[in-house]
């Protein structure tokens, strides 16, 4: 198997395409280069935005502002006038510039500390005093991974408020069970879809307890001695510790980390990324059930008017929200992968070989988990549930269903369960117990309802309970420009 | 590159070694079969039997005998002599039997279900009464699970505070710190270690966590609705409520799952699996840094009197078993992965492309986390350390080291931070800034020393108090019979 | 949640077991002791055996043997008594001396050198001369892979025969296709499984590709210099080369690698365990296509006449050998990750850490690799086929089959296939557009039939003249003693 | 631990960004949306162009041309003025409009073949006639593939091309090997790179393999029967095998692929994924090396003149090209498994959980790999050696390289090799064998001179040979525009 016209192919990628896109008009590199379809297609705009340079050079600043005026208050010599001048120059960030420095630097928070002094050029003297790069890298990755992850826990309340009234309403509505993806013993719909909101609720649980764990790197310095916050105060710990804790108080937490090398322990990251690849493998999960129930033609997720199911086959009616799923949860799984083998791998009080796979997996994992709970929604409010077919199925499989009643009250009345079990079994391979239809009337579900109550009752109900402020702003929080 | 004799291979493979094993008089499988080394040379005694056919089975009978008694208690007619019958038979496991049986029934529950019943032959009518086979396996399992981790936790603890020692011993003793593994600014040794020690600290409540959260699957029937159990009790809620309860107390825990399928969600082995994976990728990471520390001269794992480095360079003083912890560690992240993937990947009420998967992963998983524990102890108790390298490596960058202290007062003087950083950086790149030999006296840690007393006491003591029971039992809980 | 009884659990993990073990006169360890489940469930002897300590350890006798031969051969003065005496203790392994002397060596390799020199004295001195542990591990290991991969080959090559029966019987058997698992246009059965041979004849060529490519690491030294066999022959390389060259023909192999480290690159590892893995993958995707398609009832794996499907639901019949392959894959592929993350973390001329987890990894890669391949055969030798049920579902999507045919008819005869297909998705949304029963005789499979029969002609039929030596000795090839 | 200000937060990253960024005139999306780093920082405009969506829009237009053409050769009532219609308007591309129709149609091939009938109105009718969706996404896709692996083979060339030189001017300069990194056997340095270069070459093939092998999807229609060509060419088998290969040699491939279902199997991605995975795992295992080597201060990465270490640590030159190399070797390795997973999990004849991934991976892996590839070039082409830092490491540890030369010699007089062994290991536990400072003159780096040039003649020199083509136009083929 050999290809032809091989030789020119490399100059054409290399050429043509920017000329194409000139004759075009087509100045927005939008089109003309790779763009991660997470930001122009699944994920929302907050997400999207959050995870820009923009707001990440902004809570930089902020964080420099922050350390001056921390400083100042213990004592170090810093002028109102540089701090006031900071201020002021907050919100004028040339990043053209930025980068043009960074070109002969090769270091990208040296460049933002060099293009923050030229517009506040009487703060130029003190600016990241006493600091490491970490400093700000560090402290304005936990504020964002913190920030992102309040979003999630928020949509993820509203997947999960959403799924209560689906079980609320079919919580007695009988359907076939499925083990194997056989036909097993009969299930309430309602009861099935506690399933997916328990593991949901276990995984809001773990984000929430990351949040709850994570403490910041505060200040600790170039090698988290603290080496030159001692020198500027005269070797008072104490001092070095109120700065520290300072810092953490205008970031909003509580206390930094007691120790740290130059960064944070990469575990951090490991456990919002875990977190995260867990409520993706509950969403990869029930997507299957999803697809598998669209199959059935039991329940479909929401299709537009103007859908097309096919580019071929016009009448088709495919899942795709729910397949989307499937596939960026493998994704996400995937990419959560990296922050252990990061953390794994580091040496010492830190090397290097984070930075830039953090660069891209803290911000991917964030952005497929958003799409993944903006679809999750899309998907439980536009639920499409089909009596007839779940009845149809219910029938086929009636005669099976009663065969464990028939075990139990046989041993109840004295019969060995052992021989009655072998008995039914060779009633099936033989054809004798065939699937012949019955009535759904008489199938019996067990406590599927009751089980299905209680768990509204005593899960559900005090989960949204604790969450009534995170369910009022839906529009706020949702907004995937989503196709 | 092509290979001769490649005809008479595979029959060599079929037929030789049983002959040879024959004439060898080699009967022990041993020797003939493959065995995980985990098993024949890295894993503690008491983990490797706690994951044997034997073990399991005999918490299958005792989950069997506690399913008849909570049922006749409850009102289910069942004999006291056939409850005293299983108990009589409880130990009579003749595994030989359960396999031929198994050959046949190709069921592993019902194989068991038959051999039981032929050694108790008068509770063979009642035995398993309601159970699907889920019922003895995930019971069985969170339990088998739940000890496993108490294990590693207590292991865990003993790792730690042996750390600990070496923490308030090493406090204040100066060493050379790195960033990218280029000399950076100096720390202590101790303060050093507090990373370690806080990541295994964070390790040990994740897994203590899960311990907390993890409710076993109790008895909810063929596909989680309980129908069995309802029709034992004709469908009184409370009772079929009761026996949940009662057999989860029996286990030793409060409370079963609120729902399930037909098995227990399988994010709970991903619970564990992570935690444990989180905890090798913390002893990953010491494992490179004490590989580096050992290549610097500065600190060294034990050597035996007679252990030979190299078979070929017999000077060779190696990092084996830190070398170990790395490889093992590689393996448990990996095999942990598979946890999720099961997860994500499950079909509705339950499917069975779990079961292969988890008989390997779930026992390999925690045995890798055991030989993990075993080597840190090792290690952490037998740590060498080299005065003399580490003063020697202090001079060397001693003039480096200052360079930090004059920026700092140069600014306090009033000069420009980013001009008497310039100023160094190219002094250091003309080599005006040689890296000439210094006193280590001067060398400053900043609050090196004073950071890890305050870890020692805020973070470590706090902690140890907690698990003094667990301290107290050293020898029963180590034992790997190691190479 | 907190579980009770905690303090007495670690103990009991301790001494309770084997005081029972003893009381049940289990001596063997196989019951008492973690055993892998590919060893005692899935995998076949022939592999099983493969990967013993008993195995390695021949190989390694030999290897010595080969190098001293060789060497007397190129002038080192060793006696042909010397060769004698190795050649007649070949066979005397005593592994528990070899593990006596392990314990205070702390080195595998010259636990066995030492072991072989005692019952082999006159060799003693020459043991292992010029060698490094490398010489006889990594050659071993490539005589084990290699042979393991002749095995999986072999294998391989009846599943495609088997399936390529298959083929030719149901080539013009239409069925259902389905995309999204949502009825799309028909296809034959033959030409569905063309797809699975596909895939698998792939897998067998870069398998086999491995083959071709790799190279022992023949005799390179301490750190892959050949200095000590410089030394020994008086830096003559051509004579270097040619010992080199001369174990490598022993061995079976045309050339060794032309430089190493200590041993041979760890991509090569990768290179067999990434090829075993793309076959999981071929033998998952296969998996789940069974899988659905016995849920759809149209196929199913072969069912023993005992055999149990539920222990709680007697009429069961599940897909449970196609879901073990699910779940071995998933292992597989897990599994197969370490080669790659051991092979990029190597340092130098080569680090320890890949040791422990090559102990693991490559055994039971091989063994799963095996398992997936004997439940294969075991499948698609047993595959039931259910024509009425085929027929029913293929008249139920009747309707929608044909649309496809008309918006085709309709563009050729001057309409516009845009809104045709439109017009389509108009009567399908509406209801116009039902599923109602239509003949089969009319359904049109395009040229599925023609496709399989080229494919068989194309494809498979010179793939299997090329491979019928493995097609001979199927009882010798196959063999799980398997559930 | 609690965080403060948290209910504004979520409210924040919603509302506050958008408007800064209007305030500050931010009207890129670059800067205030994500972007990936690879297209932002680290990878060539070529690549980043070449996954542009206006690349893949252009490739479907010319897709369907090719259709349409080849359909009207072989007899479909198609006209010229048709033709000529998508000729004139193939690159009047309206991306806003696509994304409009998008909106409502949900169907990404739909809208496209909606946009180009708006702009070629003549055309309409037959556009995309008897195509399903993957006719123009899977061709597509398998074209972007093989130029984008086209161009790491050529960047790859040149990679080992330069290493090729360094081989040859260091092939006898003597430096320390390492073992376990612990001083071991001398090498040369030469000798080392060949270790490097060994793996890249064998990437390259591993690469160049996948090309070799890989054959477009073609024209098969809905579900692979290529049924509704069948129906244009009134079931002429040979009309519909004619166009699928007049197709594929449009786009310069020999043969479509024998069989698939709606799309090309999934495998296809695994190979093209792996093999650049493959290709990061000899990069990482390189890139320690190097930053190992540049701890010793024998090897260091180029720096450049006005580059700043540390933001703190203002003497610091650390290897952060090769850090990064690590970086994101581990990010492509993690990346490619969704390769593997997607076409494990696939579904008969297709499901859509492939799509949103492979957008993501298949890109971004590229990316990575040229981004590494980029670095590997920038490293190589400014290795900056240290004579006197090797020269001094070398005198340090002079005595236990004699070690071997001993034993060898020993042994050769007569004593045992063992014996000799013991010795050696005796004399330096107690202190005899002292790390003296030794001549560098005489020691013995055995064959590495003559391995490397043997590795230059005979493996390397073949190679560049035909790589000649590849390597005349570096300035075309490098140019990240990197940091």
């Amino acid at each position: 198997m050999k290809k032809t016209g091989k030789k020119t192919k490399v100059k054409a990628i290399k050429s043509n395409l920017k000329q194409r896109a000139k004759n075009m008009k087509l100045t927005s590199p939008e089109y003309t280069q790779y763009r991660n379809p997470l930001t122009s297609r699944y994920a929302s705009q907050a997400m999207i935005q959050h995870f820009s340079e923009l707001h990440r050079a902004l809570l930089w600043r902020d964080l420099w502002i922050y350390l001056a005026e921390e400083e100042k208050k213990l004592g170090v010599p810093i002028k109102p006038k540089q701090i006031q001048a900071m201020k002021e120059a907050r919100e004028e960030i040339d990043f053209e510039r930025v980068r043009e420095i960074e070109k002969s630097l090769k270091h990208d928070v040296m460049s933002h500390v060099k293009a923050f002094g030229e517009v506040a050029p009487e703060a130029e003297p003190i600016l990241h005093l006493g600091a490491t790069s970490a400093y700000v890298t560090d402290n304005a990755d936990v504020l964002i991974q913190r920030e992102a992850a309040e979003l999630i826990l928020s949509k993820l309340s509203f997947c999960i408020a959403e799924l209560g009234k689906r079980i609320e309403k079919w919580k007695a509505l009988k359907v076939t069970g499925f083990t194997h993806f056989q036909p097993a013993q009969p299930v309430t719909m309602g009861k099935r879809l506690c399933l997916w909101v328990q593991d949901l609720i276990w995984d809001f649980e773990e984000l929430q307890n990351v949040l709850n764990r994570v403490r910041p790197l505060g200040c600790k310095g170039a090698t988290g001695t603290q080496a030159s916050f001692m020198i500027l105060f005269q070797s008072d710990f104490k001092k070095v510790q109120k700065l520290d804790e300072a810092i953490c108080s205008r970031m909003g937490f509580k206390q930094p980390v007691a120790v740290s090398g130059q960064t944070l322990s990469r575990k951090v990251d490991a456990w919002f990324l875990n977190a995260l690849s867990n409520l993706a493998s509950s969403f990869s999960k029930l997507s299957y059930d999803l697809r598998l129930l669209q199959h059935l033609g039991e329940l479909r997720e929401p299709f537009g008017k103007k859908q097309v199911g096919s580019s071929a086959m016009a009448y088709k009616r495919n899942p795709i929200l729910a397949e989307r799923i499937t596939s960026l949860s493998r994704f996400l799984m995937n990419s959560a992968h990296n922050s252990s083998w990061t953390h794994a791998t580091q040496w010492l009080e830190r090397s290097l070989d984070d930075s830039a796979n953090r660069r891209i997996v803290l911000a991917e994992s964030f952005l497929a988990a958003d799409a993944i709970c903006e679809l999750g929604l899309r998907i439980f409010s536009g639920l499409d549930l089909d009596k007839t077919k779940i009845e149809d199925d219910l029938q086929k499989h009636a005669e099976l269903f009663e065969t464990e009643e028939r075990m139990m009250r046989g041993t109840l009345a004295g019969g060995s369960r052992q021989a009655l079990h072998e008995g039914i079994r060779q009633a099936t391979m033989s054809g004798k117990l065939k699937k012949k239809k019955g009535s759904s009337q008489s199938i019996f579900c067990g406590a599927a309802k009751e089980q299905a109550e209680n768990f509204l009752r005593m899960e559900l109900k005090p989960f949204l309970g604790k969450q009534s402020n995170r369910l009022k702003k839906k529009s706020q929080i949702f907004g995937a420009d989503a196709i």
